[in-house]
């Protein structure tokens, strides 16, 4: 089939046949090439398009992320590449190499935990926005899972090919040096093992799986946060937070985490 | 002027004319059109070009952008904005809005201070890959950026419109909790007035500030790193930290943003 002129410029996107060609550019010409395409040409604001995942697959996935490019692009890849493969654009136009930076509690500088700053970016393109309701609904899922790791004795997921059987324990907080501390109490390993590097590997499993489910339920319309402050957080909360007597400070954690000397609790006043 | 068929495929990318338009494809027609285009279906990766900044437009930007989208946003989009006015895609394609969710140390939780992790992002994005070699010459841009916010009075930086004037505090800590709790002790503020809300504006412009500085010094190739580990700190890792006799942690922060209690110190054994 041999295209005559008129088809040519239909398939270029330009309807004003005959007229006004003076000076197109390339670029404008792209421009021109349907709607689907000019779309392509700007990225969508968040959040952006979600399909439930398996949080299984997710879970192996973290887990070959995490050696590759570490605990938070282990935990965001996870999310990603599965709706960049089944929606493609905008997952398509994602520099996924940019949540590495999340290693080691941010470019191992050992302050939040990575596999919690990657998945708190991948539930905030998924769910997130400008827009404060946008905001407070993402914020939700992000705190829950943020709760979820401090008080459970992680990791809780068991890659099918590990390179070594790690053990579990309880971080308290939501820090990289304070989960890597009491984890390497617990197992009696190094920091810098590769044991201790294998349970990062295992906990990136665990939070990505956990994150995953979070969006299934979300999706679904069935989120509700599972994990909420402690007791003994709550009671701090009451005279230092929003709207308290003192309130001189800001958190969502557990304040034992860091707060956990004797001098603490024994020169802190009664309340 | 009209264009002639030979004109309209030559603009169209198509070379071989007359011969094999059957079943072209409109999406096919547009990957034909121009080395260019054809780059801009594809992220490309890291790290993206950087032009020299000018700080204190990063600075004023940061302060707008914080109103509008927090400290994470404002720093990180304050860096990525005139990058993509000057240089076009791929910051075309980057979703800015993402880096929303570092607000208050992440999703308010009070974790890592949103200013750091936003600025981190944008060193990374600029600096960084998948590559070791990439990671930790960015990591060291990031490093001096984090170690200077906890050294530092801050905000060192007082935007031209202000709603309040802003007193400095030193964090010694890169987590928000620490330094929102360290300045409201210092300014008598409350932790969720106005006026520390502006006071993070403050700071979101002067972790800007730093950061395009610091960024144009390592394109000029005379980036060095200008603030060290307190000699307290690393009097710490030479017990705890990697080669050490414990190993039994990580960080790259003052440890007395923490640990910071009497028994703490009356506790500890000699060294």
């Amino acid at each position: 089939m041999r295209l005559s002129r008129r088809d040519l410029m239909k398939k270029a996107g330009m309807a004003a046949v005959g007229t006004g060609f003076a000076g197109l550019s390339l670029s404008m010409a792209n421009k021109a090439i349907g709607a689907g395409q000019e779309q392509q040409n700007k990225i969508p604001d968040l959040p952006w398009p979600y399909k439930k995942l398996d949080p299984e697959a997710v879970a192996e996935a973290a887990y070959e992320g995490y050696y590759k490019g570490a605990c938070s692009y282990g935990v965001f890849e996870a999310i990603v590449a599965p709706l960049r493969k089944e929606i493609g654009f905008p997952y398509t136009m994602m520099p996924s190499t940019l949540l590495v930076v999340g290693q080691g509690g941010v470019a191992d500088v050992a302050s939040l935990c990575g596999s919690l700053n990657g998945a708190a970016s991948a539930i905030f393109l998924v769910t997130g926005g400008m827009d404060k309701k946008l905001r407070d609904a993402s914020y939700s899922i992000i705190q829950d899972v943020f709760l979820w790791y401090e008080q459970t004795a992680l990791p809780d997921y068991r890659p099918k090919s590990p390179k070594y059987e790690i053990i579990k324990s309880v971080s308290g907080s939501n820090l990289c040096h304070v989960s890597v501390s009491k984890w390497c109490k617990a197992s009696k390993f190094k920091s810098f093992s590769k044991e201790r590097s294998e349970r990062c590997g295992w906990l990136t499993a665990a939070v990505a799986k956990y994150t995953a489910e979070s969006l299934n339920k979300y999706a679904d319309g069935a989120f509700k946060m599972a994990y909420p402050l402690s007791a003994a957080a709550k009671a701090c909360r009451s005279c230092h937070d929003k709207g308290s007597k003192l309130e001189n400070t800001r958190a969502v954690t557990d304040c034992g985490g860091c707060h956990f000397t004797p001098s603490m609790k024994q020169e802190h006043p009664k309340f």
